[in-house]
């Protein structure tokens, strides 16, 4: 199979990857804004060829767009005008709602499948590309009764050779769901992040004292704005809502701790603590 | 050389392992009350006996303390009222001023060395120990100035030799650091958990939609009371400090998404992006 890939960073690059190793993709297009990534790309051996959209895609069995949010809304109309109807068209986005109303009226909607793994650093760009990433990992595929069966059938099968497992939901709950379970993890690592940035003035000290605790609760705060900023301004109303729960939660934190009532703190943390059985099953 | 480590747990554990690898404990009395730990430590082969606090500290060169602590703030001057002027304490609690503050005034201050090693993980208890777990990670020692020259050379030495890189610090500071550094990490995380369980009522969609992200952030809401509630005890008014500007750092976001003002967005997301510069020094 032939496929075209738009984006060829962190997420396209390593669907690329995987797909060359499980032998699903006899050739792959590159398509990028960005010549640099494209090139690297190509050293990478993560793309065979760079080519413009219109060739890619006239020249494929199927187009991925792994771009931010915002792109992927805007370009996905021209890429669908662009296919036949032999053709399959997916994205890897981590917002969905925006994507499916978009071109929820295009008169090749049914092309589209609407997709998103749910894996992830805080790196960008093809260098950070990882073929292996995905093993295990939950991969969605959002509206499916609104896809051409073969379209579908193409996608889960591309899915399985991600060696995600597959999970179907409509986009708004997906858009609900990763609010609680990956956006605000983005949100409170930004504010922490800044938090420490404000409080601790001796960057040295920084430094020299984080641990693995802190190292991982402040990842996530590395992640490109170009990439997460689009996806808070399609999930706002869901974002807001979790974040306010949390803001809230914290202040459960802070009034245990005023009042010196220390058994309120003990039990808010052993509710927390139920994650671990959730998580660890 | 002849050690007690009274709390067999994941941090004394740890240091026993390690010592024992490099040579440096001959023999280790294991002194905690819980029994089951006890046994598990002897099978584990972390310590060599199990003994009673007095039988132990009589009997050996160095005594560590690894509890919580509040347990090690009023354990500490009974442990010092044992020990002659040969013998050594040392602690490892995650919070210093309280240790310092409790026996400032015993007679045999100077026998005690205050640390901290900046490494500690989710897990608790003997089975959770690592041996090479404080490679490379700082390790604090507090008011060096209030122990023995000798006392502070042996406790030098054995930080050495966990591989930790020595860090020295006045209790106040230590306190005021790790508040940033690692204490509030621990209460976003656990606030965060509960926000998720709070708002995700489907346990089933947390498990599988969970990813690397998500677990990463909220790792450290799987951590004990049992070990955190005396830390945030112990640095209330640090922690309270900090988390003030924390919510108010939230409160940042919460209000670029209300006003939908994505460009002051992506400055909070740019400035935080900053981390990464001072940790991947």
């Amino acid at each position: 199979m032939k496929i075209s890939i738009i984006g060829v960073g962190l997420i396209g690059g390593s669907i690329a990857l995987k797909l060359k190793e499980k032998g699903v993709a006899e050739f792959i297009y590159g398509i990028d804004k960005s010549d640099k990534h494209l090139n690297e790309a190509l050293d990478l051996k993560i793309i065979d060829a760079k080519v413009d959209l219109e060739y890619g895609i006239k020249n494929s069995d199927l187009v991925i767009v792994a771009i931010p949010v915002d792109g992927a809304g805007r370009i996905l109309p021209d890429v669908l005008d662009l296919i036949s109807e032999n053709q399959t068209v997916m994205d890897a986005g981590s917002t969905k709602a925006g994507i499916v109303e978009a071109i929820k009226d295009h008169p090749k909607r049914s092309r589209f499948v609407a997709f998103h793994p749910m894996w992830g650093t805080e790196n960008n760009g093809p260098k950070s590309a990882i073929a292996d990433s995905f093993s295990g990992k939950a991969g969605v595929i959002c509206n499916k009764e609104e896809s051409a069966e073969d379209a579908l059938h193409l996608v889960e099968k591309i899915v399985e050779s991600l060696d995600m497992h597959l999970i179907y939901m409509n986009a708004g709950d997906h858009d609900l769901h990763t609010a609680y379970i990956s956006h605000i993890s983005h949100i409170t690592s930004y504010a922490l992040a800044n938090t420490v940035l404000e409080k601790e003035r001796e960057e040295e000290t920084i430094f020299q004292l984080a641990s693995s605790g802190f190292s991982s609760t402040v990842r996530l705060a590395k992640s490109h704005p170009e990439m997460w900023v689009p996806i808070f301004r399609q999930n706002k109303e869901n974002v807001l809502d979790v974040l306010n729960e949390h803001i809230s939660q914290l202040r459960k934190f802070k009034s245990a701790l005023e009042k010196e009532n220390y058994e309120y703190l003990e039990e808010l943390i052993k509710n927390a603590n139920k994650i671990r059985g959730i998580l660890d099953k």
